[in-house]
């Protein structure tokens, strides 16, 4: 293992908290009356550290809601889930983060924010923040979280401390195309890259930090940044993982897709909880393909998060139908 | 006519524009997801304009979106009845106002409003402001856009300016309760009240700025304030007129109720502009009340407004249908 030793602690996140507003109807944009549904308790980091806890792992996040029912709404569903949410700031003058989301026919997604002049963009290192920190473990950010110069500063001044601490960071990628107008961030994903031990991009987003063309081309540029682990997301497909000695291919589990939203953050917070639970990496891979599996098959980012005996289940049954496979295989 | 004579010019309003989302379901509050449909254009002064600027009456507003499908939407929506948009300030930092609506099983309604710190809570008159206002022959306040200190003052400098020309002022309170909560709403009422010419209340908000018990205490301590006319809506039960030498009750138009949301904006737009066109006080109300009865039959705030046509055909099969009353009570 090329990773750090496990600190005990918290696994922390700290960012947006919102609701998800989901059109119904397929198509382009919000400029006539469509059916919707929502709220929907979202934000990548709130879904990945709802997922942490779901799977028993002690889990905290730093951010700030509305005084209002749609920020009410995640911070019930959140304790649930387990989730220590003392650092989460109710701000009495800005509302709880929106999000607006519908599909095009071709499963792209448009998405309207109210983000940046909402709570979720006035999260700051105040006292409870820090004392959350104080336990942390390790440190996880999203790509999305980093959409302004306010939160990038935040962000750097938690990864310091819990870096100073002996706690391991992870980091999420996370972009959205309506973000990538947002000069910031790709300062915030430059300043991640110092810090990270585990990168987690989607696809294509493992060649955003580098000058690279391909995979491998990116790969060997990423590990003498400092990185220890990368795993690739690849929805359906699966994912790889790649340490300084290993490369790993595994394939995705086949399910009905109803809503793809929190998928990844569910994925990356299994594999995370998983190796912090001593689980060798491709055990981890494999229940966080589960895990993201489990997540398209439900309508809303957190309520597709799921436990450990549904990601075991989901294995289970997916191996069978190998076997069953390659029992037919060998009868014919 | 107790009020000053016409001033030539456009009908200007000042104040939010918004998209509602209305649940479909009813219930109380958002705090689990629910079946909703959405945006429609809205925002108490954008549904007045429209109405007005339906009417043939030339209009327009000053207001702020923010540069997103939600904007663009009601900006495309009001250009279409014919308003002026000149003043329509599009903010690249805020978004466009939104209200999420649901209806309780009594009819009330909950709000969940992002408004001081949308687009719409950035209102300022600025030059294209300043260019409308030099054009104003009436300028029109709802009190639903009197919900902070900075807009209040924009207000008053609007109002203080269109008077000095010699325009006519209207206010409508349009109090809802969560806007009761903003101590600054009280403070705008107010101040609306020196100025006015038109009080254009609804139901028990009569009572609001005076300590009258009654309807009668409230009129005879409203006029000596400088108000000349005052209209009292009563939804489906119609409306009531008064000046300093009359008073007169008119019953509302029976419709299938569908969603009340701008029914009051779209009365009290058709009072204004059906006076401003030399019509009597008694056929002004007549036309208001079918103006809101025809809001109410359709969903969506700024999908009420209606023509003059649509109006009059109403008030054309009421009476109509009162003939027939009539003749059928004789041939018993």
């Amino acid at each position: 293992m090329t990773l750090p030793p496990v600190k005990p602690g918290k696994i922390v996140t700290m960012g947006e908290i919102l609701v998800d507003i989901m059109a119904v109807e397929h198509g382009r944009g919000f400029r006539e009356a469509l059916n919707l549904r929502g709220p929907f308790p979202g934000g990548a980091p709130a879904i990945f550290v709802s997922q942490v806890a779901r799977l028993g792992h002690p889990a905290g996040i730093i951010a700030g809601i509305g005084d209002d029912d749609f920020g009410w709404l995640t911070i019930e569903r959140m304790k649930r889930d387990g989730v220590d949410v003392s650092a989460v700031r109710v701000d009495d003058d800005y509302v709880t983060a929106t999000a607006f989301v519908r599909y095009h026919e071709d499963g792209e997604r448009d998405f309207l924010f109210n983000l940046a002049r909402s709570a979720a963009g006035r999260v700051e290192l105040n006292a409870p923040a820090r004392a959350l920190l104080a336990e942390c473990g390790h440190f996880h950010i999203m790509g999305s979280s980093l959409f302004s110069f306010h939160l990038i500063d935040e962000v750097k001044k938690a990864v310091e401390i819990v870096k100073a601490n002996g706690a391991t960071v992870s980091f999420d990628p996370n972009i959205r195309k309506e973000m990538m107008d947002i000069a910031e961030m790709r300062a915030g994903i430059e300043l991640m890259l110092q810090y990270c031990d585990i990168f987690l991009p989607s696809g294509p987003e493992l060649l955003v930090p580098t000058a690279a063309h391909s995979e491998e081309e990116a790969i060997a540029a990423l590990f003498p940044l400092g990185i220890s682990m990368i795993v690739v997301k690849r929805a359906a497909r699966g994912a790889s993982y790649y340490d300084r000695t290993r490369a790993l291919d595994l394939p995705g589990y086949k399910v009905a897709e109803i809503d793809p939203t929190g998928a990844g953050d569910c994925f990356g917070a299994t594999f995370i909880t998983c190796l912090r639970q001593g689980m060798e990496p491709e055990a981890c891979v494999r229940a966080a393909n589960a895990a993201g599996a489990l997540a398209v098959s439900r309508q809303g980012g957190m309520e597709g998060i799921s436990s450990l005996a549904e990601m075991e289940a989901l294995i289970a049954r997916a191996a069978l139908s190998e076997n069953e496979l390659t029992f037919q295989t060998k009868a014919i």
